[in-house]
């Protein structure tokens, strides 16, 4: 393996890129010393189970812009699912492209720390099995259950109060769980990747007012900036970035409200129960036909909807798959298979060339950079061809539902070329 | 039969009511002395494949205001349907409700040329066939080559050139055609029906600007200036009806558009054939896939895609179809059963009450007049129930789209009491 290029993969979804991404893409390939970061990022839908700010060719420009030396793509079910779902997917890609590190932001944290609580939650010994139902059987929520579980193991391994106060507070922060998330399936899935934690700058992610002192913004708070015209996410944003964002046209969450409510029209008429798709109990199902169109827009409306031990993204990524059509059984056929069956390229630096050469010679999966040519090469592996178009799917209802907000076009997704900068 | 009323029906669209429709119901109920006029007017979404301007509760109450005593309903898949299907339904309607008279306008023809025509298009003799083969191979539109047709079997039949002139002029006129439709269900389906044709007041069907001198305009022109927002419909609607049509909010064909690319969006994802619902050919399935989104709005969408072979309203139907979910299999369901295996009352006038203890006695088909009650009185029929949810559907989404137009909601149709005037 002479001459191999130092790589190091992040997951994100740059919904929409900031100052933070930037400085994390920085950070990580001086910790490394890496020649150059690879980035998987969300398709069109993100975790929050919304379309994403900006489409996927726009929001991979950005990236490359703001540092990124290539993009992939994550498709639609696994960037709209549960976080354990998000990192496993991401885990196993890096290693099938033969990625060896993977650089995540932290509160704080270390990677350490993380991997040490990531082997309890993968173990999950008795001890910890038997607090988890006590807690939950007391009315605790699954995260409160899971927190004092782990905790009591922790007791009973001999860990100072000292040392259980510092993880107690690891847990409360949803970067660090996040990267507790990609320890276990790096454990799970055996997993040579080696992590580097990089703690997060500035505001935290639950964040959404944009800070007064100083350069990082959340993600969230920079939607509303953007959503309500305010210019003033501008410091907030690389000034390489900053042009490409005051001239894409965003798109709100508020626009999922009507093609849901007709999707689920055609599925009543159809007798699809709304249950069979991914995320949606019968429970879920049951109130969303209670309380359909009940509220005065959309977040209204999944807060009526919402059963008290399910988070809002729970159930606005569960309504998502209802509109994209991820059913239970489809999410299983991708779990059952190899989890990341392909790479589809969305974009590269021209420069970073000798990036790419690499990638396909140590990819032990195909690297499909042009869609018109997916059909011939996933040939042999419905699975994967039905996950990539699972995403073409997402990528022409979200063009769908930009007209809807605009009446004007975006490309469609087949003659998107690679974004190449 | 003692102290049996006489009863005319009328089936309608009133899309929306106007002078023309009040002067109908007038003259009807004078020319047969008549004590009630029944009108059977389709739900929400009509002929020409659009929703109907108002929803079926608004329209069923000008209808009342207007002078008729009672209003049914006609679902979807038949309001929407070809004039043949059209007409066919309401014939069976009429006759399943023991109402003796049916009364429709005309272009000026008479019943007795209109039923002449349709014994000559039931008969369909060896001349007719030859006729009509010849002129499509050469290249004639299906209304083309059915009059030269019929004017050659009416050559046969020793017709003078006058006669045969006149019948070609009759021929030309749309409410002729509709005229020709009733008379050839009454053969068809050996109904006793007796034909009442009034001769049509003011202006064309197809004339879409408002007269300057006259007391009638056709509907299309009425409904230009509702979406143009001039008052000028004034003097072409009763005065007992105007204050209703100003006050209530019209649904424009135009916002059809969307939900409608939603739906074939998913309908591809989902692998279902275009083709599988009614009047969707495969060249136009090929057609809608081919040009789908092309065009500025929903009219130069269905300009696009249109056959030539096809008629605009057609097309209209055809996406409507898709939208509604009215398949061919549905379709053959409803035409092999009975065909009104229901009635659905929308509403009546108080002071007819004695019509509707009548039409009870009656009707040899049940008579619905709470919605809430169908699943019980329909419960040994499944298919009567499928067609009257397939209304049912057709109205939950005649109010998302109005919804999407307004931000306010239409009443559910099951909290929709009867119309009573």
């Amino acid at each position: 393996m002479e001459n191999q290029k130092k790589v190091i993969g992040i997951i994100a979804e740059y919904n929409p890129f900031h100052n933070g991404h930037a400085y994390q893409i920085q950070r990580a390939k001086e910790m490394a010393d890496a020649d150059f970061v690879v980035v998987l990022m969300s398709g069109h839908f993100t975790q929050r189970g919304e379309p994403a700010i900006f489409n996927s060719h726009t929001r991979t420009k950005m990236a490359l812009l703001g540092g990124a030396d290539a993009v992939f793509e994550m498709p639609a079910p696994f960037s709209c699912a549960s976080a354990e779902d998000f990192a496993s997917y991401g885990i196993n890609l890096f290693g099938s492209l033969g990625i060896p590190y993977i650089s995540f932001g932290t509160e704080g944290a270390s990677a350490k720390e993380l991997l040490y609580l990531a082997s309890l939650l993968k173990n999950e010994s008795p001890t910890y099995q038997l607090h988890l139902k006590e807690l939950l059987l007391l009315g605790s929520s699954f995260p409160q259950a899971r927190e004092g579980a782990l905790l009591a193991q922790m007791k009973e391994d001999g860990l100072s109060s000292d040392e259980r106060f510092r993880y107690k507070e690891i847990l409360q922060s949803p970067n660090n769980i996040l990267g507790i998330e990609y320890m276990k399936a790096k454990l799970n899935y055996r997993s040579p990747i080696l992590p580097i934690a990089i703690p997060r700058m500035g505001s935290s992610y639950h964040d959404t007012s944009l800070p007064k002192f100083q350069d990082f913004a959340s993600a969230s708070a920079i939607r509303n900036s953007i959503f309500q015209h305010h210019n003033d996410y501008s410091p907030f944003v690389p000034h390489s970035v900053l042009s490409l964002l005051k001239e894409a046209k965003p798109l709100p969450r508020d626009i999922l409200c009507d093609p849901i409510f007709y999707r689920i029209l055609m599925l009543q008429y159809d007798d699809t129960p709304l249950s069979h798709f991914f995320d949606v109990s019968h429970e879920l199902s049951r109130r969303i036909i209670n309380y359909i169109r009940q509220g005065s827009n959309y977040e209204e409306f999944i807060t009526n909807i919402k059963p008290k031990q399910y988070t809002f993204s729970r159930v606005s990524r569960a309504l998502l798959h209802i509109f994209l059509g991820i059913t239970k059984k489809d999410m299983l056929e991708y779990k059952e298979g190899k989890l990341a069956p392909y790479a589809r390229l969305i974009g590269f630096k021209k420069e970073s060339s000798d990036l790419l050469t690499q990638l396909k010679k140590n990819s032990s999966i195909p690297i499909i950079s042009k869609l018109a040519d997916a059909n011939h090469i996933l040939s042999t592996s419905p699975t994967a061809l039905k996950l990539l178009f699972c995403e073409v799917h997402a990528a022409h209802l979200y063009r769908a539902l930009y007209y809807s907000c605009y009446s004007e076009e975006l490309p469609n997704i087949y003659q998107q070329p690679l974004v190449i900068i």
